[in-house]
């Protein structure tokens, strides 16, 4: 068994508003389809891939957020990708808006899956780390309702057995916390595959919108050599809706070295082969966990959401 | 009441076997004199800072090791540190070996401690992420015997109320866990202050050797972006008994970016302006805890030192 | 004779089209105060210090243009730069809008000095690479009309002995430009000076905007090792009537590493202990020029402007 | 007409003292199959790609430096390579030694060439910076005899029409120079290749060895964005005869970014599609020469070849 795994990032350029699930779909067919010529064993979308970002405006007619929400998957618009799928031999992760009926009760989550090569979905996540905000803020030069729109997801951090390793899922802004990965690291994770959508500007502090690229690389850097995993991290990107997102998807190796990275704000491939054995180089000496770890000193860290004030 | 902090960044170059701590300590000194002529508040020296970097070779009379350890803070050798504190008004991180004796147990830790301007110490860490190795291993080009000649701190991660703000401190590879860092955050670390000796060459994995210094850096930048604090990291540096460490000692921003860096492998001074206030800008807004953190998602970071098998 | 050389890199916040030149300096002046408690010996100012960066409006009434000028340096309002210099015994680089008369002819400039810790103008340098266009299009967020209201520099780039070594300059878009660097290079320079204003947003290809501080290092960085030179970059920076401009003024080694950077938009000063001895590291080996270049082959650089058509 | 060029940079990992061509050219026809299963165009092998690197060390016997020359191109160990290429449609870049008799001259080339998809040379190029020294020098951990065993280069910088696009070559060293890139630059070269063999030591100045890899990119970004091309720089890389090579081979866009990179030290392909047209992106606008270039003031860099002592 080869523990190579060719992995494609695929990064979409921007969706209108008024675009269909089925153009974003046929879109992604065509990165497949680009995945294929390069080997690929598996491709990676982004979050909320089928259709515009819609936590950027504020709608108080709850029917028209749900219109951007999933109620089956796959449904009759995202069949196409699974039966890529199948054709191509081409497993995949996407990101899309989740609505679930549980009795009485509507529950709705940005949710990331992962199909396998015969079509079939191996992993669903829900995401955990929701950004923005609850209520409209029009000061705002576009809203990021986040925490209005979904529930924090209620899977945890979920890795499977894929691919011939352990992936694990997360979802943009789960990607800023070292817990994410840390708890993925304990797992066992060797191939981590998220999804973002990230604006250049960030309005509570706009001083810092020169640093969302940096940022962006330097928290899976060290997140990718701190757990020895690879990982996949695939943007919406460009500008959207009047909105600039950004790009720079990249795969990263578990030293946490970006060995490829998009440079277009577009629909753009590219391509990584993953060797899950070379996790081992990090996971069995600078990060052996059994042997350096000292959880005892950890206990903040769950004991706790916030800061504790110092006395 | 300003809450802007001077920072010196004092490296020092290489100590040989056969350097005394006096030595050392008059080095240390001509550095505190340097940073008093930049205005510094505080200096940070490296970690076991009064001598060579003793784990690096295998000693079988413990006498011989203990030599290497410090009985007293101040000593006589050591005195003129804190005297020097007082007379510039310039307060100091130190890292050193440190021997206590408990009734009839002798005990030993990679200690540092902080010394306000007045030359009184306000807070002791022990380091609790040893490095290295307990036994003898020949193959080696050098050894790193951390575990075999300490015990892991038990002081936990710690911080204090000094210089206008909260400080904590780490040595070493502590700087690779993110565990520390996060500990530190939820208790509001403003200032973070560590010494380290890291050899270029890591004999296990020798392929990564050339990602030493990216490695250094990149832990600490997402760190300090991570909880929205400054952090001063300084190294002993230089070919030392034929060992070359690395430098590139560096004062990072909470935003995570260098704002001083040293360029020798030398006794080298960098200063930089720490306004403590600018944690907020991290603090209270993308890593705001209270409202982002998940902790019920964390557990695992507790409940298992090692890696938990995948089903 | 010491070859260390303070410097201080005076960034500086944005400056209203209805400040006055006095309010600027008052400003400078408080830094140049500020630099002397950290033992500056010369501070280096933005380019176009004194005013707003007015080529980015169309303004077709050349008084209106004018007003930003310089006919006289010092003149009444930038007098106490030159006073404090005395009383601080600091000296600085400064940039300004430069008009001289010359017979029936008005010339205009992007020009920069270096004024010596006793007050004296010991160098002078005009621009040579002006970016941006020559006439009003108005499909841009707002203007750069340098190529309008200035005349390339006719002073070449120059060197001159000062604070104990060979110092050069430079002007914002220079630094793009490896040209800059090498023929300072070759003249032996040791500490390169350069102020810049650089917007975050570049109208003809926005789709790069995210890379304007990745750009605005690389470019320096590689000139500084490529030649051994020390480079001292300081911006005019953050919201400057409604137009973001790049801050991360920086001062580097002739390693090309970034040993000192603002990481604030508003006024701010970095510091830095620059050996000009340590220029040797690169140029006495791996830029050698004089046993390594092939100037034989660089010819098209000087017989050509512009692209020469492949056959 | 097609602008992307599917381009793969096929590192290489040690070839031992005693290893034959035929051998590294197996590894190379199945780095080119590998390229083929990723739809390559073309596939960057290293410079001196046919053996070990032996100027590092000296050989008072010139039959036995000869040995490690090339006479014909291709010949019979080397020709599996023109016909690999034949079968599998892709073009290579190949460095290696060259020897020619001219008359009674003998002249020995450290050389590249580009092949076609039909196996033909359609250019060649002799490496112009020669890095090293002439005469033996027991001092140094290994010699670094190019001076000694090559004449430089007497082709000038040239470029091609290949794979769709204008492409130039250039050679280890030449990497670290401006004038390379802009003499490409000015004959419109919009895809670069280029192989290296870089010890992670540098004997002169062995205090920057923990900055190889920093300078290896560093160089090549600020020339990739300065003159809008797409980079390809291939190493030999990992412990050949006792000594480290760099390897971090890698893909540059137009933009400066590394779009892929290798993470290992051994043999391996990384693979990005080149758009050649944008190149434009760069070389329209910041980067439009004949708008913005002053030759008349970089004279210098021709006339001079050292440095010019300062008044």
């Amino acid at each position: 068994m080869t523990r190579i795994v060719t992995v494609g990032a695929a990064q979409l350029g921007p969706i209108a508003r008024n675009e269909t699930r089925s153009q974003a779909v046929r879109r992604m067919v065509d990165l497949m389809r680009q995945a294929k010529a390069k080997s690929c064993d598996v491709v990676v979308f982004p979050e909320l891939a089928l259709t515009t970002f819609f936590p950027r405006w504020f709608m108080s007619d709850q029917a028209e957020v749900d219109a951007y929400f999933e109620r089956e998957m796959p449904g009759p618009e995202t069949r196409p990708l699974f039966e890529a799928a199948v054709d191509l031999g081409i497993g995949f992760y996407l990101g899309y808006a989740e609505l679930v009926e549980e009795g009485e009760r509507t529950r709705r989550f940005n949710t990331s899956i992962i199909v396998d090569k015969a079509g079939k979905i191996v992993g669903k996540y829900r995401k955990i780390h929701l950004p923005g905000h609850h209520e409209h803020e029009p000061w705002r030069a576009f809203q990021h309702l986040e925490k209005r729109y979904f529930e924090p997801g209620d899977l945890g951090f979920g890795v499977w057995r894929a691919f011939g390793g352990i992936v694990g899922m997360a979802l943009c802004n789960d990607r800023r916390w070292p817990e994410t990965y840390r708890v993925l690291g304990l797992k066992g994770v060797e191939l981590m595959m998220l999804g973002y959508n990230t604006p250049l500007h960030y309005p509570p502090v706009p001083e810092h919108d020169h640093l969302q690229a940096f940022h962006n690389h330097i928290v899976m850097q060290a997140g990718a050599y701190q757990n020895g995993t690879w990982i996949v991290a695939v943007a919406k990107a460009g500008r959207e809706e009047g909105c600039d997102l950004l790009g720079q998807s990249c795969i990263i190796a578990p030293t946490g070295e970006i060995v490829a990275m998009c440079s277009t704000i577009g629909d753009e491939l590219i391509v990584a082969d993953c060797d899950l054995d070379r996790c081992k180089e990090i996971k069995d000496n600078v990060f052996r966990f059994d042997y350096y770890r000292q959880p005892e000193h950890y206990r903040l860290i769950v004991e706790t959401k916030g800061v504790v004030p110092c006395p």
